[in-house]
């Protein structure tokens, strides 16, 4: 029996198109559904109220949609929401972006674990929280890095621009002698090769979306929602229509893509 | 006879702060209330419907809070929604921050004027059609600098990364035999003196928020609205309350404020 109703992907703009990009690579034969809600991005600097209302809405779409799994591909979603997201969500899977990743991380050899992320989610401290359930022994420091999302969807990748502001944020004394870094927004793995410059290889960079769709995967085989289409849609609907983020998820995601405006 | 009513001053986010402060130095008798749409920020990259459906929120909460005038300190909303403001304000006096400098520009000596502001901004070419309406003979030519904003927010100023982007975005091909510079938006007098560096004194930054509240003054002298209060109040009102805001408020505006979460 396979389950082909679609998996719902969500964050406030492109940033999620990390994981949705992973999991079409690792499920090529699942439909997914994208809700990119543009018109409140970035969560990152937003309060937790504001962020739960506007991803309890979504999430009620995406249960509409008739989504059979929801992946909130958002840290500051996550970090601020989900015990909203999950609610609204009803008996409908949820899958999250830090808790896979705490849990992974905790049983790993690490001894000082670094953790870079937006204003809203540094200041949840989800992740210390989330990995110190798992193993209390490990040293957590974050880091909130603000700029890094407004370089990354300006297309300042790959510049003076990135670099120096990296130089800047990861020279923070307290990551001296970290050796392991998160990369605590969906954001950010677009520019983990620049983050491995700045640290020369000294420091392991988490591959948090591969992480992620691992779990998905799993709980769907759990769960038996395992989809088999032969042509998957790949459905995009955001609160705000900009010609900036068209561009960029087709750059990041791919050009089979169609995008709608949708009332959030 | 002197009018005490407040001076209603809007943005999405701080960069108003750079008129507000103008209006504070130069008009030292008026109270102020200020509204700070953190909730929304940036406008910037918001398509026109949306801009417009909060500055029309804003105006008419404005014009219940009894003002007597109404400073859209934001170039997003003023290109965007100018109209739809001014039909919400209904009688009360409405100074934008495009039209009085595209006033004053087009009647001096300048032969080509660069324009730096957001996407938004840029994309309705109001300083373009603005200044052509006085003078149809200028050569204006426009360049979206998004990024400027998030490094201004996030307190990279003055650093190697606010000089690369800077460098980057002033090096703009058409750029190259302007005379005269507009800072199209409200944050940008906050990087006046980097810009002015890259441009080694060849090209005039005009002093956008100073021609703006000479605006207001002369309107308000016009419409007899000037006040006299001894010891004006400083009102703000946010629609999403952070730290960040209260923090850079405090740095260009001056601590004596009054912080208030509003829903809009």
């Amino acid at each position: 029996m396979n389950d082909n109703r679609p998996i719902g992907v969500f964050d406030s703009g492109v940033g999620g198109l990390t994981v949705a990009r992973e999991i079409k690579r690792l499920l090529p034969h699942e439909n997914i559904i994208y809700f990119g809600d543009t018109k409140h991005l970035p969560y990152g600097d937003k309060s937790k109220e504001t962020i739960t209302k506007f991803t309890k809405k979504i999430t009620k779409f995406l249960v509409k949609q008739n989504c059979k799994a929801i992946v909130v591909a958002c840290n500051s979603a996550t970090s601020n929401s989900i015990e909203a997201i999950r609610e609204a969500a009803g008996d409908t899977l949820v899958i999250d972006v830090i808790n896979p990743v705490a849990k992974k991380v905790a049983y790993e050899l690490h001894q000082k674990i670094g953790v870079i992320a937006t204003k809203a989610t540094v200041n949840s401290h989800a992740y210390q929280s989330y990995i110190k359930k798992y193993n209390r022994h490990l040293k957590v420091i974050e880091l909130a890095t603000p700029l890094l999302v407004p370089i990354i969807e300006e297309g300042f990748r790959n510049t003076p621009v990135s670099k120096n502001a990296l130089e800047s944020y990861l020279s923070y004394k307290k990551f001296e002698d970290i050796d392991t870094i998160i990369l605590g927004c969906t954001h950010y793995p677009l520019i983990e090769k620049e983050v491995n410059a700045v640290f020369q290889g000294r420091v392991k960079v988490v591959d948090s979306p591969l992480i992620v769709v691992n779990e998905l995967i799993h709980e769907m085989e759990k769960d038996n929602l395992m989809g088999n289409s032969p042509n998957p849609t790949y459905q995009f609907y955001l609160s705000d229509y900009t010609e900036n983020f068209a561009k960029l998820a087709k750059q990041i995601f791919g050009k089979s893509i169609s995008l709608e405006q949708k009332k959030l």
